[in-house]
């Protein structure tokens, strides 16, 4: 299984957003959107061994975390666009308005659940399996020998991350890079799946 | 300079489609559109090295190409988003409605052109660069020796190329391949510029 937790330091936490200017009003939520494409969408097909998490700390109620199961998401939930993704988010987010455990989850949709998880409640619950953190300067990704079991990557937003969230990530997870450029989180996300599927990673 | 020619069998060819509900009115110009964020977008900058050529072959009044010139395009103008890039194609396919001669091309803003020319036009304008074209079954990325000076790609959408467009291509363009899935449009651009940036290619 591959696993990508995308951490957004300013993306909503409730659907107060306007689909018409989702970059505007939803503090980049389209980069979400995007990067759920880039996890899960093959052409004309999904790839069913991806689990993502979305960490969101915008407002006006952070953080919450939205974990997509692909082997369970139902065809036509996610669909490749933005738009429908950002509306799709939406719903969630008003299903967990009332959450109150600190880390339960609740399943809103099939494969699809919402908590009250921190950042580093999500990388704590998946440090059992081979994380990575996908940032600029780290070990080139071809020096990188993976497991054939499960795979999983840590990636940031527009932003990055914070001190303190790279304090923590320190010595618990080897960082890797894709390329010499700073990427798009969503360009990342694609090139590290078809990059896994040519090395023959499951 | 990187070269990108997307063609697409279905994306419309004026602005008659509806901003809210891009896949189902526009003929998938949201494909388009996530191509355009591939070619160009890095994090918090843009491939001025990137040509793309987008050549639309949708309802009402087919073929429509759309050239964007990186070096050329104003800031602000191509966003990462797909609801602002599906409004500019608007905007470029308004102004170039009244377009009677069949090669010539207007610039409706810094850097961006529109014509009547046939996906076989451009194929032929451009085929002084090095052209690959990017399908399934081709000869593997890593195989190919790619030139310093300018490389092009040649993509089709969601239904692939015609039996005639490959019978057009074949002899004329090498065929290469990123991985063993079928994958997005938009998902292999966004690998091929970073393989590129990985082996050197300007």
């Amino acid at each position: 299984m591959r696993i990508f937790i995308i951490k957004s330091s300013t993306a909503h936490t409730a659907f107060d957003y306007s689909i018409k200017d989702i970059p505007g009003t939803s503090g980049r939520l389209d980069l979400i959107c995007r990067s759920l494409n880039a996890a899960f969408q093959l052409s004309h097909s999904f790839r069913k061994n991806v689990r993502v998490y979305t960490v969101l700390y915008g407002p006006p109620d952070p953080p919450k975390t939205i974990r997509f199961e692909g082997a369970k998401i139902k065809p036509k939930t996610l669909n490749p666009d933005e738009v429908s993704t950002a509306k799709l988010i939406g719903k969630i987010l008003n299903a967990g308005k009332d959450i109150k455990e600190p880390t339960k989850e609740r399943e809103v949709l099939p494969g699809i659940y919402i908590s009250r998880m921190t950042f580093e409640d999500v990388v704590r619950k998946n440090i059992k399996y081979n994380l990575y953190l996908l940032e600029e300067n780290g070990v080139d990704i071809e020096k990188v020998k993976f497991p054939q079991d499960n795979v999983g990557f840590i990636l940031g937003d527009q932003n990055g991350f914070t001190e303190e969230e790279l304090n923590f990530l320190e010595g618990l997870v080897p960082k890797i890079t894709i390329g010499p450029k700073p990427y798009l989180t969503s360009h990342v996300i694609a090139f590290v799946n078809i990059y896994l599927d040519r090395i023959g990673i499951p």
